[in-house]
């Protein structure tokens, strides 16, 4: 059972990644999973039971019921991104805290009257980018933001691609305009794009210009597209999303005075991820080699996965909140740029890879 | 003295690169210094000491005297691109192979007539594209050729910045229009576009688009610019090359089948570069790492360095030409297939940023 101190969470909907942020749940000190909906209570009932949450776990035959348990402090949307606009708004109603799923929404219009709900209700709202949590973000953007090691940022880079299956290109909710209808764009793209906003510090481009050659299916949603983001003092970024290439999560920033890149950055690779930065280096005098050479470190996350400290992050500010705070605005402030960015990306695509101003 | 079987070298003029490059000559058991000339007999001597070349090194106060010394079998010309077209075709004339530094020349007319000067007068060229020739080059090409663990080429992404100090951006020839006019696109940009059309198997692009931000001194020299490829298959490749960035040097293939990464794909890191991989990679059940991790793969130079490779590769060929074998057609194949490519970049920068059909 809940403790005082844990928030409780609901969880609507048995999507795959609701597997892996229950475990979350679960593995965090200040969270619980108490209760789970699904359009089918067999389906919740199955759910729990896949994943241990234990007997005392409500399960429920509808997300409403969890909405309507007045026990449940926060809810855990993973629902296709389509139907995040009339869940989202009817939690924040219902006074529910909200960990969404990323994409956030089909538009910046629609996770704008999310966060208008979440607001006037008085409720937390944080999306699920994981890889936001792990302390090796943190060390990073310490790096980022040395003016002696990195100086001025210029140029990033960000990739992130996963070569799907037959069956996933066909049935899956990620390529189905009426469910997750940003395609990839959406999904990995999100965090190519977070990344980019990210390393930013959250400055917004001034022009987003999609590449040619993105590819879409019959139904017109993005299986694959890259862009380029043009900042008001001139530095670039580019990146490349993808469903049709294999497994890759790249960052590279490149500054005035260093560079930084991670090959894993949206899932670590192992327990003890690293970053590589290279800064005062040059090349010995016969040009060779590099003097010193880039510098790897290695992170530990404490055992705590990235998801779990996420979970905890959130909670902790949901407990805040009932302590008295104010909701943390840095969250939906990311959410709705990274959302202004895919809006602008998917813009440029349909009028013919015209740039689009933001 | 220069044995029998050893090609004998007269170098153009005593730029920076030439330290390096005449460094290479010794090193490699085919080739050997046998003159040098520049414009003023002093500076050519001064270059032979300095380089200890030693006593017997011819050294000579203009690049026609080198030209004509019957016992000269090929030239190194390190000079600014815009005085390649004059000395390599009169060089062609003479009868002397080339190894010509990059970027070729100007745009590809001038180079196209370089190479007629060449087919005319049976000689070989070659451009100083120093890792073309490193070991771990054909490791990797080897990887990008496997269809089972890279499998089809989908996006190439390269960078090579390098911060340039306020003198270089004032004085150095690579800002000049005279001189290296291509600026920062023909230099560092030079090896970004190699390493698209190598990893491409020297495809060339349907499409050539430059990114808005590109940056141009006041006499128009680009100083910074970045530019997407598009293929008649739909790969995508993406570059960015700078004087006024970090040093930076990475290039990323990402395939159906796999990945492949190296940071230090010009100049490497030190004497066993290696190159990192991924293929067959997944994430563990709980989506919390991959499993397996992606490889490194360390490549040893036996201890000759890439570019007295490049040198006995070159000495090599002239070597069986003199044996009654034709020059490789490969060498200026690439190297116009890579001026191609800048002459498109420049011209989309120049147009405003439109696409540039090759």
């Amino acid at each position: 059972m809940a403790t005082e101190t844990e928030i409780r969470f609901g969880i609507l909907g048995c999507a795959d990644i609701a597997n892996k942020v229950s475990g979350a749940i679960k593995l965090a000190q200040n969270a619980t999973v108490y209760a789970v909906g699904s359009r089918s209570l067999e389906k919740a009932k199955a759910f729990s039971a896949a994943n241990s949450l234990g007997p005392n776990v409500k399960t429920y035959g509808s997300y409403e019921e969890v909405l309507d348990d007045p026990d449940v402090d926060a809810v855990y949307i993973p629902l296709p991104c389509g139907l995040h606009l009339r869940w989202a708004v009817l939690a924040a109603q219902k006074k529910k805290h909200i960990l969404l799923e990323k994409p956030v929404s089909l538009n910046v219009a629609e996770f704008d009257a999310i966060v208008d709900a979440c607001e006037s209700n008085g409720v937390q709202i944080m999306d699920g980018t994981m890889w936001m949590h792990h302390p090796r973000t943190a060390a990073m953007r310490e790096f980022l933001s040395d003016a002696h090691r990195f100086g001025d940022l210029k140029l990033i880079h960000t990739c992130f691609s996963l070569a799907c299956g037959e069956d996933f290109l066909k049935n899956n909710i990620r390529v189905k305009p009426g469910l997750d209808g940003l395609g990839a764009l959406g999904d990995a793209g999100w965090y190519c794009i977070r990344g980019i906003l990210w390393a930013a510090n959250y400055e917004l481009p001034k022009t987003v210009i999609a590449s040619e050659g993105a590819v879409l299916n019959e139904d017109g949603v993005i299986l694959s597209c890259s862009a380029s983001l043009h900042f008001q003092d001139g530095k670039i970024a580019t990146f490349y999303c993808s469903f049709l290439s294999y497994l890759a999560m790249k960052i590279t920033a490149i500054g005035t005075k260093g560079t930084l890149d991670a090959n894993d950055f949206v899932v670590p690779f192992g327990d003890k991820p690293h970053f590589t930065t290279a800064t005062k280096c040059w090349f010995n005098d016969v040009h060779t080699a590099w003097e010193p050479k880039p510098i790897q470190h290695p992170i530990g996350s404490d055992d705590l996965p990235q998801e779990a400290r996420m979970v905890t992050e959130f909670s902790r500010l949901v407990r805040e909140i009932k302590k008295g705070s104010k909701p943390e605005k840095k969250w939906p402030m990311i959410s709705r740029k990274t959302q202004l960015v895919i809006d602008a990306v998917k813009a440029s695509i349909e009028n013919g890879f015209q740039p689009v101003e933001l």
